[in-house]
């Protein structure tokens, strides 16, 4: 049993706002304030250099990289933290066409998060050897697998409309052709229930500002799965997955398994503040939370085709085929989700039209979700946005 | 006139200690510690998702690049922030090479930091290509440019010795025979006068850890010569490099100038806390912090030459030819060091016989200095090091 009062209990959640948009960024967990305020003066001002080792910064990627790995069904040791998510698709796409010599082809669904599709098409540019990205439509992945693909590039939930891949069959059919995977769990990790190992994934990326709530920027994870830790070539070989980092060898050397996949010098501010952050997974059984955010979504769902006819569902409907997201399609879209936030509810928009609202149950229950219906059929009922101040478009939303 | 003293009352300095390690890590500037409080309390915790526009957190990589820019006399608008050290320099070597095709070699010198030239092993082997890294002796660089050198990839102050190359006369011999350079100014940035555009220099990197005092694993910077800004690739293209981020367009476009060495999400607490470390730099005179270090480096130098002889100085003895640390070799180094870390007085060890000492009159004055002339004289004269608990080697010192 998952007591989801007591976790909401350990959030900094501001008075007066429903808050479904920590798909984007998780709030504050309140021991993260004081972990890294100890962290600042008790280690970095009273311990100076020496807390590298005496406050065991420099193992943090590791250790953290292994509470991660729990949460998402990885091999103890196979996980680390460090860079941002963006970086870490290019080191296991790098090192996965390095494993596959001879082909030539990243393949990847349109539905893909950008920013793993710019990535892709860097390493492509900057390898200048014929590789290149494809993508298809998601539902045309499985049979766009061919001989020539070297290498999967999935987001397992899509971040516009929450579907989910079947991690385990497209991961199964990429090795009966001989291809190797790199999932992107940006959506999934400490959304639901994942089984790197059960799924025979070859490598996963991820982040931890979004439903790991590590705050803004906070460092990204990379798995490589046993059968490859010893084989892997990071690509982006920096000194801290050297082999011997402070013997300053004039040539590189990887490090053991998952240690070479650490680069520069770890961000010891963030990494305490997700470090805390994870203390509140301990008490959570996630078969019971992805329960819990199943029914909340379906309460939002059903609560927002009852009220709201303008907008249509771009999620899945078959709550197995979703990720811990509900999304609409609505054309005033932008400016709908500013006359929300105006009223207290915050979500976020994704162009061209989807308003996009994460359900995390560590700190969201029925009593939001009911608010947040009540909010949405009142911006639509009196049309909120339509009023000039939510027609301009910010920077980020 | 900058005042020292008022600069030293700004840090957290525990008592006691002599701190000559800020060439490793500077210590914790006070405002650092509110700032990050308010940002994770008033901005993570109050604001939300909003803090991005609200807090300006999306703008903090150009707002504080330009701050950096201003201390090393780069263009305002041509520096980033983001991303580790070691990224940077992948990133500014993959964007030169990619500006002289054709050329294979990229040239540095056997002084350079070592994850420096991983990073350009890795990128080779990456390319795949024929690219190769070749390093010479320091003193060897000039007379080692020809017209196979696409970049010259160095770093100006040596972290081991302290020796300091010429930045504008290497950066013009370069250009004569069509090279392109990459400054690392790990050593230079926040710790001597630095004038990127009065020498031509290309791309410059550096980290923010050391002299500038942003806490440890703070963001890196990135600086790229306005006659390339438009024309550089950024290799590692991520969506906050993209012409239009938030348009969630299918394929990269590289957005204007500097904005595009710009990869994922930056870490906004670490960037906190540079911000409140730079505001200390608002009132120092670049040039009045190198006299001084220099009158505190002849001081140290003179006090161990006359009181330990078994020292050996490994800086270079003209003080422009060093940076801002002095260096000594002692064949039992280690040892020493860890004795002089148990007597008070922190420097580190360079493997394999380096004892380095960093200056830093932000916080360092001739107290400091004559203290740790006599701990150091006296781990020598009582032989301190022998002790069987400094015989140990730790991961990081």
């Amino acid at each position: 049993m998952t007591d989801f009062a007591a976790t909401r209990a350990m959030f900094h959640l501001p008075p007066g706002i429903v808050y479904l948009d920590g798909n984007s960024l998780g709030p504050l967990p309140l021991k993260a304030l004081e972990r890294v305020n100890q962290t600042m003066r008790g280690e970095w001002g009273d311990m100076l250099i020496t807390a590298w080792n005496r406050a065991g910064w420099i193992d943090m990627p590791r250790r953290i990289g292994d509470r991660i790995g729990a949460l998402i069904g990885a091999e103890p040791g196979h996980v680390v933290m460090g860079d941002t998510l963006s970086i870490k698709v290019y080191q296991a796409v790098a090192s996965a066409l390095d494993l596959r010599p001879g082909r030539r082809v990243i393949l990847s669904d349109t539905g893909n998060f950008p920013s793993d599709l710019y990535m892709a098409q860097g390493l492509a540019h900057t390898l200048a050897n014929g590789c290149r990205l494809q993508t298809v439509a998601p539902e045309e992945v499985e049979e766009a697998l061919d001989e020539e693909v070297a290498v999967l590039l999935l987001t397992e939930v899509d971040y516009r409309t929450g579907r989910r891949h079947d991690m385990a069959a497209l991961t199964a059919a990429a090795h009966r052709k001989g291809i190797l995977t790199v999932w992107d769990l940006a959506h999934s990790a400490g959304a639901l229930p994942v089984d790197l190992a059960g799924a025979g994934a070859d490598f996963a990326v991820g982040c931890t500002y979004k439903y790991l709530n590590s705050g803004p920027g906070g460092p990204a994870f990379i798995y490589v799965a046993p059968r490859h830790a010893e084989h892997a070539r990071p690509a982006l070989s920096g000194w801290l997955g050297h082999e011997a980092p402070f013997a300053f060898a004039p040539d590189y050397r990887p490090g053991p398994g998952i240690e070479r996949m650490r680069v520069g010098t770890p961000p010891i501010l963030q990494l305490a503040a997700l470090d805390a952050a994870l203390d509140i997974w301990d008490q959570v059984d996630m078969n019971a939370l992805r329960k819990r955010a199943i029914a909340l979504s379906e309460q939002l769902i059903d609560g927002v085709e009852s009220a709201c006819p303008e907008l249509a569902l771009a999620s899945p409907r078959a709550a197995e085929r979703r990720g811990s997201q509900v999304s609409f399609r609505f054309e005033n879209g932008h400016a709908a989700m500013q006359a929300c936030i105006a009223e207290g509810l915050i979500g976020d928009f994704r162009a061209p039209d989807i308003m996009r609202f994460g359900i995390t149950p560590l700190y969201i229950d029925e009593t939001d979700v009911a608010r947040a219906i009540d909010i949405l059929a009142r911006v639509m009922r009196e049309k909120l946005w339509q009023r000039p101040e939510h027609q301009t478009r910010a920077a980020v939303t």
